[in-house]
């Protein structure tokens, strides 16, 4: 039971994941090894004040290679059989670590785990699981963008993933789930999404149906499905419309003297807003349904961003969620195979 | 030349169509045909002391049967041929209106106006055109939601026939169009997006790729291009993080006395915002791609949004957007066949 910390994945590696990797250790009980070269690493960690302060125990493990944020992620995991990734995927398929961390190439996280973590048994394809921190309470998108043109049997294991996820990591004992769609007839939507809503009612427990849109953000559900390419479409979208919006707000404030004032006074609060829009202070994305637990960080992601990964794959640890995950699965298959679930229409 | 107004489409039917249309007069000059019964609009407009006050001259069309918002599309347009919107579509059809403006049941005004207005030489699908009303600058969204599950070439028409629209509605002399997508390379997304890529690379003018959900609300291009059921969520999720974000910085500014403050002198500023995001300061949706003018107005239309959805009719008209549609889509299919276009691999 220990953590895979790739050091050399993202926009601001070795120094950020590093740096995070140890910020994450106080009372944490989760080992921690740590996968890169021996320089800089190596004295970087001997700069490090805080490495004998208790906590997690930590490892070095040796990686010299690196994967870049443009390579081809199947090609790349495949050849560079030194890359940080690599070795840290090896060390779940060796039971050496139960979770790994990256914010490498999303890609190639998502190779390394097929190739060298493997899927959990009864899992078509594993998908990317995001928790979205709704100012209505925060709700799992699944699939967040590992799989494109998904068939419906896809969906529903989603969903069964999403609520299993929900579940575990944010303690909702009974995590409603929906299928999104662009209305809320089960005849709404295009074909994948139509023949999924026949295969998740009475399939899944707490099943609501469609969601739209608006309705996510307006606390319809707990956990949202749907086909990578959509999730991933809403994710970025709402980066970028946060962002937007709360720029534009400032300039408007910046406008007039009243306005500046009333920006002065009402920054705390605006910024409580921003902390919480904020992809730092969640951490990243779990690739849920293979064989440990994987947390895809951020590209961007600074030493507090990759302390929350870290944080969330020891929760993720602790709490079972590669057992829970597993269970749900194992539900769904058993006497559904008659109902045509694994074959696209 | 007229706008044929449904009176009886829309959550605030008649009076919220009625008054709209007669505030959009003033200063206008394509004149409004008024569907719906004799009663009880003839009372309305009797009452309406604006009537005498000049502006677009308006005339009565009896039509007294309604198409509910619940109601099966096609099914209830080829019943009710007494629905109001039935009668506006037929009034395109015979030449005795240009363009035809409803808040009732979009797939509805879809069927209406397929059956009755009918399409452009060589387009393949009609789409919906929906300007946002983003910061950094107006950008058109195109399909937002008339068609799923599309191939390539439809994605290809609905770019040449957004990049008109932004030309002659925006009035951008040299729209940027973009692929929404989830990366930025041709290879990325789904296999419908790889494959429209192809198509769209070379044959649109100003075609700058793909587009991620992010870079849309970062001004990357004035024309975004997906299909129907992404375009949807887009939309209804942008309508409803809007509502959910500027809630929370109200609930934010409510629980300190300096939030309370700051909010009071920052109103004036954040009421901009929330008017620009309003989708009554904007009015509707454009069906592009028929043989007329078709805006789709919010279901929930006050009078202002639908005074705003017949201004947009009459500038549509005014501006020969449906020339202009025409003559991209008949520029496309010169020479372009041969490449496979219409055909779904």
């Amino acid at each position: 039971m220990a953590i895979a910390v790739d050091l050399l994945g993202g926009d601001h590696a070795p120094e950020a994941p590093l740096r995070g990797a140890l910020d994450a250790r106080s009372g944490m009980a989760v080992p921690l090894l740590l996968v890169g070269p021996r320089d800089p690493v190596r004295s970087l960690l001997d700069a490090t004040p805080g490495e004998a302060s208790g906590g997690a125990p930590v490892q070095f493990v040796e990686a010299s290679d690196r994967i870049g944020m443009e390579e081809h992620p199947v090609e790349a995991v495949r050849k560079k059989r030194d890359a940080s990734l690599v070795v840290a995927a090896r060390l779940l398929k060796e039971g050496r670590a139960s979770a790994l961390v990256s914010a490498g190439n999303t890609g190639a996280v998502l190779a390394a785990s097929l190739l060298h973590v493997g899927r959990l048994p009864g899992v078509e394809r594993p998908a990317l699981a995001v928790v979205l921190p709704l100012f209505e309470g925060p709700v799992v998108l699944i699939d967040a963008g590992a799989n494109v043109d998904c068939p419906p049997s896809h969906l529903l294991q989603f969903g069964v993933l999403g609520r299993a996820f929900a579940r575990v990591l944010l303690g909702i004992q009974q995590p409603r789930v929906g299928l999104l769609n662009i209305g809320e007839e089960p005849s709404k939507g295009n074909e994948a999404a139509q023949q999924a809503h026949g295969l998740m009612a009475g399939r899944i427990d707490g099943f609501v149906g469609n969601v739209e849109g608006k309705d996510v953000f307006a606390g319809a559900c707990d956990v949202v499905v749907c086909d990578g390419f959509v999730g991933n479409v809403l994710l970025k979208s709402m980066e970028g419309f946060a962002s937007s919006l709360l720029g534009a707000i400032r300039q408007a404030a910046l406008q007039t003297v009243r306005g500046r004032l009333g920006g002065l006074l009402l920054k705390p609060a605006l910024g409580g807003l921003r902390d919480r829009l904020d992809y730092r202070t969640y951490g990243g994305a779990f690739l849920v349904g293979v064989r440990g637990v994987v947390v895809v960080a951020h590209g961007r992601s600074d030493a507090r961003a990759m302390s929350n990964a870290v944080r969330m794959a020891a929760r993720g640890v602790q709490d079972g969620l590669v057992a829970a995950l597993e269970a749900a699965v194992a539900g769904l298959s058993k006497g559904e195979r008659a109902d045509g679930i694994g074959q696209r229409p």
